[in-house]
């Protein structure tokens, strides 16, 4: 029987999501609870590889398992083994042939900045601090040319291999969320898309950060996007800012 | 010169507020910052002593300085010397006779609930988690009771060595913030009063969650008060969802 989890985390004491040798990672946990739990080696698959520090409400796993546990029984049991910086949200049985990575209709991502002169201690590992108050309108104003069909190149790490840098953004927005203390304020940035490269969404928030803080004018966005050159684009933000919120599939 | 700083902290990482030898705390790494800024021995006088795992974004603190340094300058300076979890959020000059447990017009806190059936990871530092769905019309129900010049013997810690356990409660309100994820709401407590006995505003959370979660009817926290036994009340909840928000004098 294959099951899908759903599972939300607090990336902060974490070198990653992905498997690593002696060091604590998401995967790494869950594989330990699970094969604690089904008394059998568990190794789980993962939808989406998140950084160090990186947040998830909705990361997606999957794994094979021959335990006779009623698959609804599995959040509460597996919380129990994990520690309390890791969540396993639901569980249901999915088709043996499912596969985490494939069939995604969109995954959503949000990246938070506190925008005030000095930064509010409690959100200092859930956002990043920006001093300038930034001007939301015209940030929504650059996002919507990033709407659609695009080549990202300009918008993922030079390091990245994968061939096509063409990816469809379905929504692209920022607001701000909350009460704002002294004059800082939660201001969310949300992207939809049918996929991201790597760093995508960190290195959009950045560029969005420049125009909210009036560096790049927001037209400036079609010319980042035309140059297909990383070096257009504005800085890869820190990623304690990210949180990757939901993956849906065609399932 | 006396100068008055307002003070933003997460707390998970201190013992409280207070000074104890050996023990991380908000009043020591102040006063250690503040010598070595000054180049002369500091010692901070505290508005309000939070618990351990308390967190605020206005505690207010005095001190006694001769040294030269323009008062506007204190807060980035000082954030220089302490560490992140802490900030200074602003700095000015107060009479000499000033003294931050005087004087107070009103105190405001909020406490956090996450109440959904699992917790949010990224929450969890924040807020206290209630697997119950709350009943937040029936908590403001209750609220309004405790509003106004009562007797809170039932509401602060049975320690409470203060003869008086009468308090003005000016505001109390429940709301919900943010967006729901998953069943998860931000249920947010927020009250204002002239002052607060020991886990007084804990204590009062812990009552309006029995409440929302229908172990206590709303129109019981008349009895609750008049009984002046603190085992009447519901109970002392954690520390980590509560924020002292604000403290105005009448300066």
């Amino acid at each position: 029987m294959k099951i899908m989890i759903i599972t939300a985390y607090d990336g902060t004491n974490y070198c990653g999501s992905q498997i690593q040798p002696d060091k604590p990672t998401i995967e790494g946990k869950l594989n330990e609870a699970l094969s604690e739990l089904t008394k059998a080696e568990v190794k789980v698959t993962g939808a989406s590889r998140t950084d160090a520090g990186v947040h998830s409400y909705g990361n997606v796993y999957t794994f094979d398992t021959f335990s006779h546990i009623p698959v609804e029984k599995f959040p509460l049991a597996l919380n129990t083994m994990v520690p309390p910086d890791i969540r396993v949200m639901s569980a249901k049985e999915v088709r043996d042939d499912f596969h985490p990575r494939h069939g995604v209709i969109d995954k959503t991502y949000e990246y938070h900045l506190d925008d005030g002169f000095i930064e509010i201690p409690t959100k200092r590992l859930y956002s990043y601090h920006v001093r300038h108050r930034l001007d939301i309108d015209k940030m929504n104003e650059a996002a919507k040319y990033l709407i659609g069909e695009h080549d990202f190149t300009s918008f993922c790490s030079a390091k990245t291999e994968k061939e096509s840098k063409v990816r469809t953004i379905f929504d692209l927005n920022v607001k701000t969320a909350g009460e704002q203390i002294y004059d800082n304020r939660d201001v969310i940035i949300t992207v939809r898309g049918n996929g991201f490269l790597y760093n995508m969404v960190r290195i959009i928030a950045g560029t969005l950060m420049n125009i909210g803080t009036g560096k790049t004018d927001p037209n400036e966005i079609i010319a980042i996007l035309e140059k297909k050159d990383r070096a257009a684009a504005g800085p890869t933000l820190p990623p304690n800012g990210l949180f990757l919120m939901e993956i849906r599939y065609d399932i």
